[in-house]
């Protein structure tokens, strides 16, 4: 099997560098009023992410003959809803996490209030990035917005799928509720990522539909490969605490299934993300190498 | 001097069962999963608010000629978003409040997560509200999607205003200062109701220079009101603890100026709205009573 990693690694670090430029011009500055708002935004948003979603838009979007300047907004957009939803997870009624990629996090740095602001601004600077696009039509940014909408939202969005996580800490759960979790959680922002870069490309119904197969195989795929990390991996590898979900006794795949059976649910979901991408008449080979890439994290 | 209040009344009560009942259709039951996020959504949002924002979108709106379906859903998002406004507010580390309108607040009646987690899908909510308006041009929505961004965002916002307001607990609050945080807390938001209303009936520019001017001082208006009602009111007509601006000694108008300067403020900010209709070719008289109702509630 050629490993694929070299070029998709290449490829995270144009775009990363590229959504990073964006990025800078859409935020408020550092020292623009009120500057802890802007201060505490910026710590959490340039803290060294890899950029997976907004490298999904522009992959996708590329994939279906999309320009980068046609792309790159809304690549923006939803790094900043990602980002959102990671300072409010880690607040301290959340999953009170204090550190995030090696460093403190946003409420640990600027204080819960000034961290709950701050995700809520980046929610709604997200949906003024695509409402005011001068790169793609009116009709357009109003059906990536209903998208990143529902994908961050209730009741089969974002939102609901850490309600639902919420609820399992204190409930049993199944295999069944385990994977609607991460489906919501994780995929669904995954799968609107990917749909929007089809969407600016013009895809059509059926090759849409083959491209929601694929990303909910890649969220899931991501989910499960990252609740395998936790289990496996250093801290220096993660810039967090390693077994923090086995501890707080959070639902997880490898908890639920067990390694072996986790890691054939990787290779399964790996194959029907690939089977997807098959249905579409075009050059996806980017597309492939993003779910091997994710696969590969967890080696 | 005629009292428009009975007038005004009834329009409020006229434009809140119509709110109501659109609000009902677009947030998710009680009954669908999760369960508890979206009992918590319901909890705040139908907690027996006034529909100030919508009825100020609407009245503009029937200013320039358009209609109830026309208006109806982006004035159910402003009413999102102020209602997601309210419940992070009230959170323990912003402004610690147990009470809204006689009842428990959302985090004490669902917990601290679930209304974090409540907010913020009713942030999203509201924008694919106005993105998936089946009753306007996709032009439109982008600029109302805009604006209600704008309006309740960063760095001229109501998030910023929360923001700055924040930072005055901590810092000695001038009268400049504090208007800014008006401006931006209460007074955004409130303007973008109105232009929203504005844009939907086609209202040329100079039209909306004038309705943001009124609506600018309406907003100022609004919350200077507030400071003064928190004063001088009773617990009962409240419906929360009164004093508790100046307890935890939160920067407000009568503790600045004094409370006969207020009431000039007052005066003069009522004035200002009324003249900033004079400049449309409108009928604008219930545009005029909303002013005028804003200012007796002090009384």
């Amino acid at each position: 099997m050629v490993n694929p990693a070299g070029d998709v690694a290449a490829f995270f670090v144009s775009t990363r560098s590229l959504v990073d430029s964006e990025l800078d011009q859409l935020i408020p500055s550092e020292t623009q009023e009120p500057v802890r708002l802007h201060q505490a935004i910026r710590w959490s948003m340039f803290a060294g992410g890899k950029r997976f979603r907004p490298a999904l838009v522009i992959a996708t979007g590329e994939v279906f003959g999309a320009s980068h300047e046609q792309l790159l907004r809304t690549a923006c957009a939803f790094e900043m809803i990602h980002t959102y939803s990671l300072i409010h997870d880690d607040l301290p009624s959340m999953d009170d996490d204090e550190l995030r990629r090696g460093r403190p996090t946003c409420h640990v740095k600027f204080g819960e209030a000034t961290a709950i602001l701050a995700g809520d601004a980046l929610q709604g600077l997200a949906f003024q990035t695509i409402a005011e696009d001068p790169q793609l039509p009116a009709e357009i940014r109003v059906r990536l917005a209903a998208e990143l909408a529902r994908g961050a939202g209730t009741p089969a969005g974002m939102v609901s799928g850490q309600a639902r996580d919420l609820d399992a800490e204190s409930n049993t759960v199944d295999a069944h509720v385990l994977e609607q979790i991460h489906l919501e959680k994780t995929g669904a922002l995954i799968c609107a990522a990917a749909r929007s870069g089809a969407i600016i490309g013009g895809a059509n119904e059926s090759e849409l539909i083959a491209i929601t197969d694929y990303a909910t195989n890649l969220g899931l795929l991501f989910q499960i490969t990252d609740d395998l990390l936790d289990v496996t991996a250093t801290a220096s590898e993660m810039g967090k605490t390693p077994g923090k979900d086995a501890r707080s006794s959070k639902a997880t795949y490898p908890a639920i299934h067990g390694i072996e059976a986790t890691r054939a649910k990787i290779d399964a979901v790996h194959a029907a993300a690939g089977d997807a991408l098959q249905r579409t008449d075009r050059r996806t080979d980017i597309l492939k190498s993003i779910a091997e890439f994710v696969c590969i994290r967890e080696a």
